[in-house]
Parts: C-alpha cells; sequence; structure tokens
C-alpha cells in the first residue's frame, strides 16, 4: 500500500464517482462491487462521516477542489436530515424524508466532526456553529439532558456501555482542533477519558462492552462480548489521548488495551481480526463472530502503528506489516477498486458490496488518512490537530 | 432420521434437561452445544413457542406427563411476560421483568398457539381464555385498532411486508382447530390467506417479503429480497390450508411458491437452503446472507414431503430425501444431541451453540412432530387439527 497515492487515486475517487449526490444533496452509500447505487436510502451517518472524510482529505492531503465540492454538497444535506427537535435521523429517503429515527445519537456526532473539518476549509462561520450546534445535541444525550426512549428497561437491565463515551471521546478531539474551541472541547474529551478509564470497562483481560453502572463484569453474553476492533479502536483514541495531552496514564492503557486484546481479536488460522468473541469461550450470539469485517481490520493497522511509533516495541511493527499484507491480499479489490467489507470465517468474500447503511466512506479513508500523514509527519499529533 | 424416535429421545430430551426453569417459571433458551446455560434473559417468543410444542408433542405424539408438567411450568410465567396494555414482551429477566418491549406482535401470536395446545390437553377454560386473549391482541395490532410506533416512517416507505400476514394465518389456523372456535378464526384465517395471494406478495419470479401498499414491486434492497425459507415455510401453510379448506387456487399458489423459490434458495455448489438472496442478484445486505440456519432447512423438508404428498411428483420425493440427509449430515448434532443452527457457507459450524433469543424448541421438534404425524397418518390434516 502506498497510502497516500491509493488515497487520492483509488479509494476518494471510488466514491466520488457517481456516489455523490448532486441533484438532491448528500452522498449514497448503497454502492456494489463497481460502484453502482443499488439502494438509494440514505445513511445519516454517513453525510457526518463522508462530509468529514472529504473535508479532511482537503485539509490534509491535498486541496483538491473537488473533495471540497463533495463536502459542501453533503453539508447542505444535513438540514433535511435533522428533526425539528434538533436531533438527526437515521435514514431518510434519497431526498431527505425521514425514513428511521434512533435512540442513538451517532449520528449527530459525526455531523459535528464534519462541520468542524468542513470550517476548517471554509472559515464558514455557519457551518462551525452548526458543529457546535450537533456536538451540543449529542451531549445532551450523552449526559441524559435529553432523554432517548431506552430500548432495554433501565430499570430491569443496570449496564453501562462504552459506545456512547468512546464516540464522545472522539467527537470531543475532533471538536477541540477547531481553533478557539481547545478548552471547552478538551474539558469535556477529559470527562469521557476519565470515565473510560476508570470506569470499569476496562480490566485485566479486555476492555469491556458493556458493564454494570458501578463498574462491574455482568457475567451475561453482552457483559463478556469483546468486540477487539472496537477496543483497538478505543486504544488509539485513548493513545492519542495520552499524547496530546501528555498524559502518561492514558498511554500505559492504551498499550495495554492494545495487548490484551490482540490475542482475543487474531484469527491464528486464517489471519485477520475476527468481529466479536466471547471473553469466556462462551458462544457469542452475533451471527457474523468469526467474519472478517473492514473495519476491525482498519483500527488494529492504525493501533499497531501508533503503537510502535510510540513505544518502538518490534512486536508492533511486525504485526502492522502483517495486517497490512494480510488487507491488501482479502480486502483490496485490485479489480473494481476500493476494499471488499465482509469476509467469510475463511477469508473469501462474502459479498461483494462496497457499501450499505454501514459500511461507506469513513474507516477506510481514515486509515489513510491517517497513514499518508504518518508517512509524511511520523506521528500522530498533526492528524489530531 | 427416524422422526419419531428421533424427538422423543433427542430433540424434547435436550430441552427437557436444564432448560425449563422450575425455580421461576418459564424456558431459558441460550444454551451451548451440550445444553449448558449461557444466559438467562428469556425471549418471549419461545414462552409460546415451547409451550406449543411440548403440549403438542403431549396431544399428538406421546403422553408423556414430562411433556405436560414442562408446558404447564410455562403457561405459568406467561403474567410476567406480559404488560399493563395486554401487549407481551420481547424478552424479559429470568424472573420476568421486562427487558424489551418491541413494536412487533410475535410474541402474542406464539402465546395464542402455546395456549391453544395446553387447552387441547388440559381442557382448562382459563387458558382457552389466555389463547383467545393474546389472539385478540395480536389481531388488533395486525388491523391496526393497536396503534405501535413504527420503526419506519410510514409517511415516506410506503409498504407492506409479508411476515404480520403470514403469521396470522398459521396462528389462525392452530386457533381453528381449537373444539368450538372453528368459523371464528376460518374466517380469520381466510382473510389472511387472500391477503397473501392477492396481495401483490406472489409475483411470477419470487415471494415478495415487502411489496408497495397497493401491491407492487418496490426496486429497493427491502424489496428485492427473498427469504426461501420463509417462502417455503409459507407454501406450506397455504398448502396445508387448501388441502383444509379445500381451496385449489390455493394448492396451486403453495404449488408454485415452492417450484421458484427452489432454484432461489438451493446453495448448488455446497447444498442446503440460504438465508436471503437479492431477486435481481445485488448484494443483499444481510451479513448471513449465504450462511445455512436451521430453520429453513426444517421449512424446506416440510415443504417438499407435502408437496410429494400432494403432487406425487418424484422430483420432490427425491430433493426432500436430499435435504434430509444434507441436515443428518452437517446440522444434527451426533455428539451431543439437537441440531446446530448456525453453518458457515461452506456447512462448517459457525457457533456450537444449541439455542439462544431466535432458536429454541420450536421449528426443530415442530418438523418432527409433523414428519412423525405424516409417517403415522401419511398427510398433513391430522397435523393441522
Amino acid at each position: 500500500m502506498n497510502f497516500k497515492n491509493d488515497l487520492v487515486n483509488n479509494i476518494l475517487p471510488f466514491w466520488l464517482k457517481d456516489a455523490i449526490d448532486y441533484e438532491n444533496g448528500g452522498i449514497y452509500t448503497c454502492l456494489d462491487k463497481d460502484g453502482n447505487i443499488y439502494g438509494t436510502d440514505k445513511s445519516v451517518w454517513f453525510q457526518g462521516r463522508a462530509l468529514w472524510v472529504f473535508s479532511k482529505a482537503y485539509n490534509c492531503i491535498e486541496k483538491n477542489e473537488e473533495y471540497l465540492k463533495a463536502a459542501k454538497n453533503i453539508y447542505k444535506f444535513f438540514p433535511k436530515c435533522t428533526d425539528t427537535d434538533g436531533r438527526m435521523f437515521f435514514t431518510v429517503t434519497k431526498d431527505g424524508r425521514e425514513l428511521q429515527k434512533r435512540r442513538y445519537y451517532f449520528s449527530e456526532t459525526f455531523a459535528a466532526i464534519g462541520c468542524a473539518e468542513l470550517y476548517k476549509a471554509t472559515g464558514d462561520k455557519e457551518v462551525l456553529e452548526s458543529a457546535e450546534k450537533y456536538f451540543a445535541v449529542a451531549y445532551e444525550c450523552f449526559k441524559g439532558v435529553r432523554k432517548n426512549p431506552p430500548k432495554i428497561n433501565p430499570e430491569n437491565l443496570k449496564t453501562k456501555a462504552l459506545s456512547p463515551v468512546m464516540i464522545m471521546l472522539a467527537t470531543a478531539q475532533v471538536m477541540r482542533s477547531v481553533p478557539g474551541l481547545y478548552d471547552k472541547y478538551n474539558a469535556i474529551a477529559k470527562e469521557c477519558l476519565d470515565e473510560i478509564l476508570h470506569g470499569g470497562y476496562l480490566t485485566e483481560r479486555a476492555l469491556l462492552e458493556s458493564v454494570s453502572i458501578d463498574g462491574k463484569f455482568v457475567d451475561s453474553p453482552n457483559g463478556r462480548i469483546v468486540n477487539p476492533g472496537h477496543s483497538l479502536e478505543a486504544a488509539w483514541f485513548i493513545l492519542a489521548e495520552g499524547i496530546v495531552t501528555k498524559n502518561d496514564e492514558a498511554i500505559s492503557a492504551a498499550k495495554k488495551i492494545i495487548d490484551i486484546t490482540l490475542p482475543l481479536g487474531i484469527d491464528k488460522t486464517h489471519g485477520g481480526i475476527i468481529a466479536f468473541t466471547d471473553l469466556d469461550g462462551k458462544p457469542p450470539v452475533q451471527l457474523e463472530w468469526d467474519m472478517k469485517l473492514w473495519w476491525p481490520q482498519c483500527e488494529t493497522m492504525i493501533a499497531l502503528r501508533l503503537a510502535y511509533t510510540v513505544f518502538k516495541e518490534e512486536k508492533y511493527l511486525k504485526l502492522y506489516e502483517e495486517f497490512k499484507e494480510y488487507c491488501e491480499k482479502y480486502f483490496v479489490d485490485n479489480e473494481s477498486g476500493e476494499w471488499y467489507g465482509y469476509l467469510h470465517y475463511d477469508n473469501t468474500v462474502s459479498t461483494t458490496l462496497k457499501g450499505n447503511i454501514f459500511k461507506g466512506p469513513f474507516h477506510i479513508p481514515r486509515l489513510y488518512i491517517i497513514m499518508a500523514m504518518m508517512d509524511e509527519f511520523g506521528g500522530i499529533v498533526e492528524y489530531m490537530g
């Protein structure tokens, strides 16, 4: 992989070819192997995520006006993705009519980082206001100020999950990088980091996805589940946080997460990182548990390369090179561009689709952007800025 | 397979060993390969489904008091699975506190058939009242008298789905079999059959899972999806309906569904029925699309054997025998009993679990019960009675 070259000549062009909807605004993500649209419902997550990717590529990789044009076209679709209460939908029709609105606030966090990055490109104050507005909505949900009806009755399932606090950390990290916003969002990043490190998720055996409200291990399928790609993504968020804020505790914790997660996640027979595993070897209930999904491989590569950069241990470099080879061999589609998203347990392709409601231009271009910047600068600090 | 023998010596004992919760009432379904409980949350679907299975086995296979004891123990758990509005939950804690309540009414339909079958065993009028009460709640949801908040905004996605009408047909069929209830529930079965046959789901190419409100094909991932196991299950419901009510149109429609579905569902390379396919060869969005799940194999076997019985075409018998061999070879666990639930595309075992929230004692024992009764009586009419 030549990250910068592949990013600008393969990954981004794949999504720029037909997916940007200049008629209605926004971006389609249901693309088949060749990039043809097989479904027109739009993922709101991906409006924000794609806005971030094209803006970030414009800001940090290449001042390509096509990136900025795509970003602006996606941004103008945001009002249609937003309900009257300020919260965003989960999916909308191609022309922006509500299909599904969910209780989660991931849509809003991705919108916030997308706007933050576009603002850096254009300096448009309205875009900055949008970033802060979407972040505020997400933060109100996170803090329980806005109450969304819970999926599971909280009276009877007294647990808390890693995902919400982890996404708030990552979102605050991006918001913090906007000139003038450091102090406000640094405080929130610190709040989230503290909860991740001291909220009971990080045990001697794994970074848990779900623990009791008072931070204890719950011996249930959800309590035992490990999502290795998610753990390794969290690890590099935390490691980056440690570097940027000079926090040794965070740096040590990130190393620990990487070291305990890799043996749980790596498929020793076929290579790659599996989707889920049960910490006690009981059956994971997720049907795709032993499939190889694109994004855990991306997050593993980032975590490994960053770990090598910081800790200088050869094992990280060796494994990073192995994963790079593995992804080149099995995930990269040399015929039609971009990556496959879903491989069977044995690395054969399960479906040739390049995008759906959950796969679009995010983890893969983010990997390539970070790697291209590390190739250039040697560290992660510039990526975080 | 010796259906009656395997049912009474393998399948039912597997679920009777440790899954029946005589402490709290009800049944656990999260069982590992050996039948050990790995999760204690209870599926409300499976309270009704298991009640039906143990009652039906008692009524039609063997007057084993253990079946009746299990059935009664499950029935006494029903009040804890039922909300104050009469609707049921989707999952509850082991002691019957609400975890999740969903907008769908499958829980109520399974409770209705379970109670109907238990009533046949005991003649307890309260159980009959429960059957009619749960059916009434489901029917009110089906007819829109009870409004549940829709998942997708119905203003912008004007489609209707096969599942709700198909489950109401199957539920009405069981309710109709209770002495004294024929006329009332026969009218509902007829209403459902008419909608399935004339509502636009049955096309020349496939039985569709989702069509527009006015019964037209929708060219979207959901509109194009075929669930072959579901289609073949519908086919045998419809074929049985045709036989019981002497409706030639239903009999012809069932044959057509079987004939158009088999080529869409059969994996010509590895055997078995896949989980999903896109009618136009576009990527199915379900990750498990090419996995072999237990229940589509069961429904295929029933459809094929019934088709052979009715139409006397050798092709159905030949394929039925092939599926029986296939399931014996790959699904039946000769070490620990029962069937695996989830095989990879290549028939290797994906997970060794025997149960979860969606797999429990239903499709497999129902298959064995029907087959044992067909072995004995040669037809399906006695099963329906």
